[in-house]
């Protein structure tokens, strides 16, 4: 039995303190890798932005709002964890200037300065320990197998889940699970539960029995 | 009897597949307001944004992503309508350009360019028949009253109910009804079933079965 960190959910980059900058993740994703994980006798820590999903009872969830909030909670709670999957959407771009009063309507339009936030995987993948490791999800619209290598080296991830829009608030996800060194491994369609099951066991087998790899 | 719409929840105005501009409003206060016209026996017709929440099994619901898509749904149905609630928090602003393919990070600022889009309960003001009736909502953070007495003016409403940011996705209000001459007409503060009843009822006494008021 091994700790997990699962990030899940989006994050939320006010304007003021009515509007914000998200995106559609529900947290469905979080939580069936969560069911998935401790199925397999594991013990899951949920840093979570705010979704409607209800997580499984047996995982301990931290909620958090912004990027920053969900980077403090991963870092904080990833030293006492063994591995980490990052499955959460945080914004990427934060609003340079954040009003205190509502931005009142003038007529006019509005010019927004908006600056790229911390990567939450990235970071965890750059300061991980030799005996942790961190799984990353790449969302991409296009060239979605290239940039989901990219990521996975720059990210510095033991594994990378390449997927598209199809997954954001849905019940079902079709990904690809790749390793270092960038080839496929395991392809699954289906419901998101099922998905992370089978995603889970490669995790499982790979990073943490570390059982040698067999071709697919 | 009468047949009353109530726009509910927030709406989303997408930058690109995966992000977007949006809110808090839960669709509760729309929820609420619905379960107490149905309850006084009104037929409710709601055009609501993305929500988690359940709306009342009684009322019709239609679904919308955008504020255009708002305006529109809620054109159609005003129509056939005796009066509008218009307790959505639709956005205000949305991006000039929205973008085909997730915009990917260059480490350098992003420039987002916001126009308004259209009002929704000042259009249903603007062009309401005389047998109809319109209610709107004024979330504000600060000179509460007065930019709700301007908001009811502007949007052509015949009562307008003040509320501040607490309302958002929370379980609680604390309005202000006002009347079309800017007078407080009710004060109610709880959860926000108890003030939705109490509006529901003002609503009706006032703008439905047009008993002369009290004063407060």
């Amino acid at each position: 039995m091994v700790k997990i960190l699962i990030t899940s959910g989006p994050t939320r980059q006010y304007l003021d303190p009515v509007r914000y900058i998200s995106n559609a993740s529900s947290g469905r994703m979080g939580a069936a890798l969560a069911t998935a994980a401790l199925q397999l006798g594991h013990e899951v820590v949920i840093v979570s932005g705010p979704v409607p999903t209800v997580y499984p009872a047996g995982a301990r969830v931290i909620s958090v709002v912004t990027t920053d909030d969900m980077l403090a909670a991963s870092q904080e709670w990833f030293t006492e964890c063994d591995g980490a999957i990052g499955v959460a959407a945080p914004c990427d771009y934060m609003p340079q200037i954040v009003e205190t009063e509502k931005i009142a309507k003038t007529g006019e339009p509005l010019t927004l300065q908006l600056i790229e936030t911390p990567d939450v995987v990235a970071t965890l993948g750059q300061t991980k320990r030799d005996d942790q490791w961190v799984v990353g999800f790449a969302l991409e619209t296009n060239d979605r197998r290239f940039r989901a290598t990219v990521k996975l080296e720059k990210k510095h991830c033991d594994m990378i889940i390449s997927n598209g829009p199809i997954a954001m608030d849905s019940d079902v996800n079709d990904v690809e699970l790749l390793d270092t060194a960038g080839e496929v491994i395991a392809r699954v369609k289906g419901t998101k539960q099922k998905v992370a099951d089978v995603l889970m066991t490669e995790i499982d087998r790979r990073l943490i029995r570390k059982t040698p790899a067999t071709p697919l």
